[in-house]
């Protein structure tokens, strides 16, 4: 049914499958007359794109975003803003075996059950292809927060069983950047490196932890009861494929503390109000408390790999499949700007409703 | 703005201050011509009910849920059922004193930023007595469910640093109920006790883990995209309150996976296709699988102590304070049915999606 | 289905039947700290409430208000204001006979076919007692409006073959107020009660015309494409009970003119840009012009009559009815007071998305 | 703000602007394995496309539509389906006196009121080109309806002055496709298009209605109360372009009689319950009684005109305006298709709550 479509104020609609004519979405709700930083947005897309480095799937596309409505002179009309990714090195037959063979962890079976017809190419609708569209959407909320001063930094703190350092701050974007696997810390990123070129060399793959940080953030946004901030980022969040788990603050954690430990004590100085600790991630009773908002994203190792596994076909046959195709052995690196932009999708629709 | 409502086919409207008149609910699109079981619902309140045992708060209230409109003979009209709860119990006096002094880990002070009058008695509308309406809601989707075989079972997993062991199948309901804390293991359950008791003692609170499983779920339930099975369940479950992490299946621990580990073989029998490990915890590609669904809430400890703590008063000054009113130590027992209920809607709004 | 809320930033959630314990509604979204007018707000239920004068029907409902949320100390929390008006006079023996005979017009009928489960009683959910509620919540909507210089009047212009005067004002609340049928024209309103007044005696009903300005309104209220101003003033009204057709400014005259004649010229002088001539009736592509904006709104004759017709039972056996229980030979004069609410309903709405 | 999507269940998003790259549309919802007749969809497109005859605009448009997602062999995904139709005889320069200008009766210069900033090419969003995109989906739709036995004719019935005679009946579809004004009457048809050519000549342009029959409705399609059948056709038909009225049955004619005339009996039979007469127009109490639903739509006359007009500029000065560009004389003949595709895609989101 129609689910397609996410947030009230600023709504995004994404379509597309990953060896269709293109993938896209439609942006409904963005303000208008303001200037489209196009440059900024391609960057996004850069850091999202596939084959960026040795590390990611070897499926080459440029990903360049195509603006075909909303736009008038280079500033948004007010009017829907739609933006096409084309999909250019799709290799179609690759996945020819997966036409009639299910993979182990994957959709494909569950698209079968529910819907009796399937695009089965690169994985169809359900592949991460579609979240080119979300980064580009994502892209024009970031430029709104940025002018509001919001900020969102989004890194890798884990692949596997490598765990970046702990850190209080918010790591440098360029720290993070310089990294293949997004990454602040040096040394942590060469040992997740290693870790998925072993699991690219086993034919496996591997899950990991992203964790964002928003600044800038004013007092007061979300919504008590029904559209409590942690909500509706986790409702964007939890939407991005492969992720199986979302806390905000000292998360997990918080539920082996006392409240004593775990309450931040608001205090009052020249700068105003505010916490000296930030145990609630930024966020209380479903309302921004001006403090840094603190997430974290478990991410699944991907489905999709070239060792043999065990599975069934379309007549419900027991059959071991090796999946070919170009895929990622963690998904991580590129998913950091997915996240970013689910993050900003996610606070513009509600800022837009306290203006 | 207006986000008090929840659910597209399903949608449920919350209502009410902890100590206004009433709190409530309204429910739309509950199918018509259908009995409602008012014992089964009632049983539901006494779950989430204050006052139920002496570890919880001693706010006493009988929770009976007046139903006023909707119903008629006993079966529903298919027009929106109204609930209402008294609020018979309130002694907002207690709540004087926090009428211009703001509790640390609270939402006072956001509410008032936000909105500039605010209900102080009871935390007004932030106060989990809303729930109550919820719960109500929530056990006429049981009820649903139930007809089509699906059964959805929450108990306490952690309070503070006590946890319950380690279970592949879904505990016993009736052990559940048995212990004061709704945990299935009688010697955590002791423990569970003695430690809140504790926390009680020293005016502190506590945090834990709840889990649910849901069983009888078909496949293919939940829409890829933005209506991920697991997306919804957590737009429901991250609004109930001091709720700070969810996850499925193996949650954070997938991070940490290997693809070859973590993918769920299909396996065909005579009982037809499923898997025989459950990692992904019944939900691959943001559908059901037709394996038990799997899912943890992590609860931060209650925000409202009696232990003085740092915190500023409406003039901004930086005061102290020791919380009066009648407050739970640990919500986590109270909370098991409310985990229930959300689920409930979140999987009731998603299955009248598949006739 | 879930199709008894309206609104997305203002939205009212109708709930109750006729002789059910109450008919109320849910207001979400409206903003806090706004001190409530009970007074105003009771004098609207006033105007439509049953019994008020010896051409309506003689149900008589006091039809107070009462508020069991959103409200603290008479001021606006921001949260959901629940209003409820009981049902205290309901003669629901009236209604026996109609259990099983279907009142021809009315929609008994299709309610057991739609639901197979019905609250026979007063009309139960078709009832235009439900209306009450919407009256309830436009009250509130009219305050904020009002506060924006928008004041919206209805009034009835035709019932039965009887016309007011052609109008290019709008005439005065007062004048409207004094005639028993709410029509300006004292010799009109005359007309009109001796055409109602005939009605009754023969046991028969007449339909009618309402008209309704709204003055006020700053250019560019309303969204194009599928927001349109028209679209969502029509949304709102043809919702109403007996509405059979809704125009704008010349409305159908319109579809027998040249664009040279119908167009209204834009104009400068030192009060701004406006026109002279109003035959959109203010509103051109879809948003307001800053002109008046004028309504025409066509209520069918009430289908419940005591005259002898033919129809079917619940047996689908040929019979004949003469309905009793209490009716309005016609709805018009109610009818003005609900006609305003959702119009200022409506504009509410759309007003909070310009803000 | 987002106001570019509508429905429920099967929801639309339209986008583009005239002169643009594109016009489109997304369909959400729609269900999957279905067989696309894309001769059939061409064929609606054929029928609103401009330059399909001498008495409309010059514009030559073949409107192919370019389905860039959600199919795949021919048959639909679950997925959405975007379609695109390219602008490519736009002659935007025809339009360069408009940037400064504001036509008379159009929303330019509300646009820039609302917007501030505006592509003046063609109307640009304000174009009745975007419902091209509606067309393109309403052709789904009418697939989706035709095999459940619902059949949609739209006519037109008057321009100007001249008005088709009155009929009982459903007109043929091949006599109103003879007639280059789509009116089934030949003899009404030739002096409409007299009319029309008389308007064209004194560059002027003309009003008119629509009428539009549904056959094959089962009973209780419509939600009542805030989904009543009238309400939701009324919403997608006050959106198109140029509309100002909208009834249904005897629409404003109903105002002028009597319960015991208007109503229509119910009579069974071995063809089951209906009823004999139609006054109503196939709804009662929002829902479908199985009678032909019977829809007037009225329109006003184009808005620009080569006639010379006063009006004012972007300077709000005083000036005259003679239009160029290319414009309809009269739409009503290319506004069917987009009437008839505006209820299937009405209808279709009501009864896919009905299954």
């Amino acid at each position: 049914m129609a689910r397609n479509s996410i947030g009230k104020n600023l709504t995004i609609t994404s379509f597309g499958e990953s060896h269709g004519a293109a993938v896209g979405v439609v942006v409904d709700g963005y303000p208008a007359n303001i200037e489209i930083d196009m440059e900024a947005l391609q960057l996004c897309m850069q850091r999202r794109r596939p084959g960026q480095s040795e590390i990611t799937t070897s499926r080459n596309e440029s990903d360049v975003v195509e603006i075909i409505s909303g736009v008038f002179e280079a500033k948004t009309l007010g009017s829907p803003i739609t933006m096409i990714i084309r999909n250019n090195d799709a290799k179609s037959k690759d996945y020819d075996d997966l036409k009639n063979i299910y993979r182990p962890g994957h959709a494909d079976l569950l698209y079968d059950v529910k819907y009796g017809h399937r695009d089965h190419r690169g994985g169809g609708r359900s592949s991460a292809r579609i979240t080119a569209g979300w980064v580009a959407a994502g892209a024009l909320a970031i430029q709104y927060l940025e002018k509001r001063g919001i900020k969102i930094t989004g890194w890798v703190n884990q692949i596997y069983n490598i765990v970046a350092p702990k850190l209080e701050i918010t790591p440098n974007r360029i720290e993070i950047e310089n990294s293949m696997v997004r990454c602040w810390d040096e040394q942590t990123s060469s040992e997740m490196i290693v870790a998925i070129e072993m699991a690219k060399s086993e034919n496996d793959s591997l899950g990991g932890v992203i964790q964002c940080h928003i600044e800038g953030m004013p007092k007061g946004i979300g919504e008590p009861v029904f559209g409590k901030l942690q909500a509706i980022l986790g409702l964007y969040l939890l939407n991005i494929n492969a992720v199986k788990g979302i806390s905000f603050g000292d998360g997990f954690e918080a539920a082996g503390m006392k409240g004593s430990a775990h309450n931040d004590e608001w205090h009052s100085d020249n700068d105003g109000v505010g916490t000296r600790t930030n145990h609630s991630g930024g966020i209380i009773g479903g309302m921004s408390t001006g403090e840094v908002i603190k997430i974290q994203v478990a991410f699944k190792p991907t489905s999709t790999i070239g060792k043999e596994q065990n599975t069934v076909n379309h007549l419900e046959e027991n059959v071991t499949i090796a999946a070919t195709g170009r895929h990622d052995p963690c998904v991580l690196p590129r998913a950091v700007p997915i996240v970013e932009a689910m993050c900003a999708l996610a606070l513009m629709d509600l800022i837009m409703e306290n203006p």
